[in-house]
C-alpha cells in the first residue's frame, strides 16, 4: 500500500513513527433517516464524493500514515462495513469495542495497544465523520501539531472559529509555547457553551473549536491516563495486553467506566500544562444535521436547493433548501423555503433547516414507539 | 342488476326512462403524482373509502338509475379501468370516444346514442370526479330536477355557493318556474369570475355553482343541438348510427368541433328561456386540488395533519398539512406548517397548500422536459 503513494505525498515529512487512529462511532441520529444505526454518518457518502466519511478521513491521513498505521476503532456492528469500505485496511488494525464506552475508552485502547509494540510512536486521534475543505492547510497544521508533539505533551488541533457556535467545546488559548507564534499552552477545555458566551468567545480572538484532533507520543497519553485516571489505565492495560495474545476482552471491558476523554484525561493534563494547542484553518466541519449538511454542499453561485444524490432526479420549483435523495426517485419541490426533504428507500423526512436539530427528538420518540427497525 | 336493489332504494320514485350518463374525461394534473395521464382523478380511491370517485359516483345514482341504465363516456385510454372498476357495467354502456373533443361532444354521443332506443326517456349528466357529502338532499334536488325536465326543458342542478370561489362558473337564477319556489328559469350561465365578482355573486343571493350536472328529456337535449349546435348535430346523429351498426365512427368523431356543451348548447338555450335550475346544497365538492381535498377530508376536531392512505404510516411533529402516501414508506413530518406530501412509488411532491393551484404548471414543465413516463 504504501507504494502506491508518490514521493511527493510525504513532502509534510512523513516518519516511520506516526500513527493515525480513527475512533467511528455515534450514530448521527440528527441525519436520519439517512443515518442508521446499521449505517452510521462514518459509514456514508454524505458529501457525494464517491467516498464515505471514514474514507476520505483515512485518505487525507495519507501523507502522514498510510493505511498500515491507521488503527480504526469501532464497535461491532460496524466491523464489517469499515474493512469492506477500506480493504487494505490490515485485519489487527480494527480494533472493535465489546460495547460503547465513550471516548476515554476508544483512544485509551488504542493508545494501550500501540504502546505494546510502538510506545515512542506520535499518535495523532481523528474523528471518522468530519470534513476539511482545505488539505494542504490540514497538513500544514497537522505537521507543527506532530512536531511539538516530540516534545513529550500533547497537542491539540483546536479550530479557529468563523461563527458564535453553540455546538461544539472550546479551547482557550494561554501563553505561546517555547516563543512559537503557531503553538500556545492550553489554558482550559470549556464544554459547549451558551450562544452568548459563545459570542463572547468568538470576539475575544482566544477561543477555538474543540474538534477533538489531537497528537501526542504513545507513552506521553499512556502516562496521562495512568497520571489523570488510574481507574481505566489499569482495565485498558491489560486489554491490551489481551489482545496481544489473541484472548477475549469483554470481561475487562465492562469494567471500565463510559466516560470522555477530555473530562478524564486532557482537562485534567492541560490544568498540569501538560497540553498545548495549535490553532488551524482549513475548512473543517462537522455535519450534525441537515442544514450544516446544506451549508457544507452550498458553493457559491450554485442552486437554491443543495442535492445530495442524483440531482437530475430533483426538480426544484421556487424552492429553497436541501433534497438528500437515496430512493431513486423523483423529487418534485413547489413554493417550500428551507426545506429539508431526505427521502430513502423506506421512509421519508420532511422538515426545514429551522428544525434541523429537532431530528434527533423524532429518533428517540420513534424508538419509544417500538420502531427500532427504521432507526 | 336491477334485482340487487331492495325496495327502499326506489323511494325516489325511480322509473324505467331515468339513465345516467357519466362523462368520465380530465386528468386532474393539479392532482399530479397522485393523479397521472393513465390513472386520472375519477379512476382514484381520493378518499380513502376503498371506492374510487367513478365507482361512488354511480352507486349514488342506483336508487334512480341501477348499472344497465347508467352509460360511461371515456377515452380509449381509460376504457379497461373503468370496466375493471365497474364489472356489472354492460359491455355497450361503455361509449369510448375516439378523441377528447371537450364536453359538447362526449354529452352530445351519449344523447343520439340514447335517441336511437329511448327518445322519451329522461338522462342526466353527472360528472365522474366530484364529492357529494350529503346523499340524501343530493336524492332530493336530483328527482326534483327529473320531475321537472318532464316538461320538455332542460334543468341544471346548481349548487347554493358556500365561498366566493374563482374557480367555478356560476348560474344566475332568474324568475321562478310554474310557481314553483324550487325551480327558477336559468338567468344567464356565467363563465369562472374574478374574484371580486365572485364575492358580489355569493352576498347578492342570486348566483349558484355551475356543476355540470344537469337533467332532460333525450329528445329535448337531442332538439337543442339541432337547434343551437347544428355543426355538432349532424356528425353526432351519423355517428350514433354508426355504434348501432357496429361501425367505426372514428373518421367522423375526427370532423367534431371541440367545444364545451355550455357554450355550444346550454348558453344559448338558457338565452331562448329553455333552461331550468335547481338550487341545491348537498356538500358537493370538485376536488380539484391537494389544498381542497385536504379540506374534504378535514372533519371538525380531526388531526392537524389529514393523511389519506394508511395513516399509520405518517408520523406529524408540530405539523400542520396533508399527507398522501401510496408508497408504503413511513412519511415524517416536522415542523412544517400547511404543507403537502404526495408520496408514490415513482415520485414524490413536497409543496404547500398555498402552492396547490399551481401544480398543473409543474406538470407542463415536466412534459417540456421529456419526462411524459412520470405524467
Amino acid at each position: 500500500m504504501v507504494g502506491a503513494f508518490s514521493a511527493s505525498r510525504y513532502c509534510w515529512g512523513m516518519s516511520d513513527d506516526f500513527f493515525a487512529v480513527i475512533p467511528a462511532g455515534g450514530s448521527g441520529t440528527r441525519l436520519w433517516p439517512l443515518s442508521r444505526s446499521g449505517e452510521p454518518k462514518f459509514l456514508l457518502d454524505l458529501l457525494g464524493t464517491g467516498r464515505s466519511l471514514l474514507v476520505e478521513t483515512i485518505d487525507r491521513l495519507a501523507p502522514f500514515a498510510p493505511v498500515d498505521r491507521v488503527l480504526v476503532v469501532t464497535g461491532g456492528a460496524h466491523e464489517n462495513a469499515v474493512r469492506s469500505q477500506v480493504p487494505s485496511l490490515p485485519m489487527a488494525n480494527v480494533l472493535v469495542e465489546p460495547s460503547a464506552k465513550n471516548s476515554a475508552a476508544a483512544v485509551g485502547l488504542a493508545a494501550y495497544v500501540l504502546n505494546q509494540t510502538n510506545p515512542d510512536a506520535v499518535v495523532g486521534f481523528f474523528a471518522a465523520d468530519h470534513v476539511v475543505a482545505e488539505e494542504e492547510a490540514f497538513h500544514s497544521v497537522l505537521k507543527t501539531a506532530i512536531d511539538s508533539a516530540r516534545s513529550g505533551l500533547m497537542v491539540t488541533i483546536g479550530i479557529a472559529p468563523t461563527e458564535p457556535s453553540s455546538a461544539f467545546g472550546y479551547i482557550k488559548k494561554s501563553d505561546s509555547y517555547d516563543g512559537d507564534a503557531a503553538v500556545h499552552h492550553v489554558g482550559e477545555f470549556v464544554e459547549k457553551p451558551s450562544y452568548l458566551d459563545a459570542q463572547r468567545f468568538l470576539s475575544s480572538g482566544e477561543y477555538l473549536w474543540n474538534a477533538g484532533i489531537f497528537v501526542g507520543s504513545v507513552s506521553s497519553i499512556v502516562a496521562a491516563f495512568e497520571e489523570f485516571s488510574p481507574e481505566l489505565a489499569g482495565p485498558l492495560s491489560a486489554i491490551a495486553q489481551h489482545i496481544s495474545e489473541g484472548s477475549d476482552i469483554s470481561a475487562l471491558w465492562d469494567t471500565l467506566p463510559s466516560i470522555a476523554f477530555d473530562y478524564a484525561v486532557a482537562e485534567p493534563a492541560a490544568r498540569a500544562g501538560k497540553f498545548l494547542v495549535v490553532p488551524g484553518s482549513f475548512g473543517w466541519r462537522d455535519i450534525g444535521d441537515f442544514a450544516s449538511l446544506a451549508s457544507a454542499q452550498q458553493g457559491p453561485g450554485s442552486s437554491d436547493v443543495v442535492v445530495v444524490g442524483d440531482s437530475a432526479k430533483v426538480h426544484p420549483h421556487d424552492s429553497t433548501g436541501i433534497v438528500v435523495g437515496s430512493s431513486g426517485r423523483i423529487v418534485t419541490l413547489l413554493g417550500v423555503s428551507d426545506i429539508v426533504v431526505v427521502d430513502t428507500p423506506d421512509a421519508l423526512l420532511v422538515t426545514t433547516k429551522e428544525h434541523a436539530q429537532d431530528v434527533k427528538q423524532i429518533v428517540e420518540h420513534m424508538k419509544a414507539q417500538g420502531l427500532e427497525d427504521l432507526l
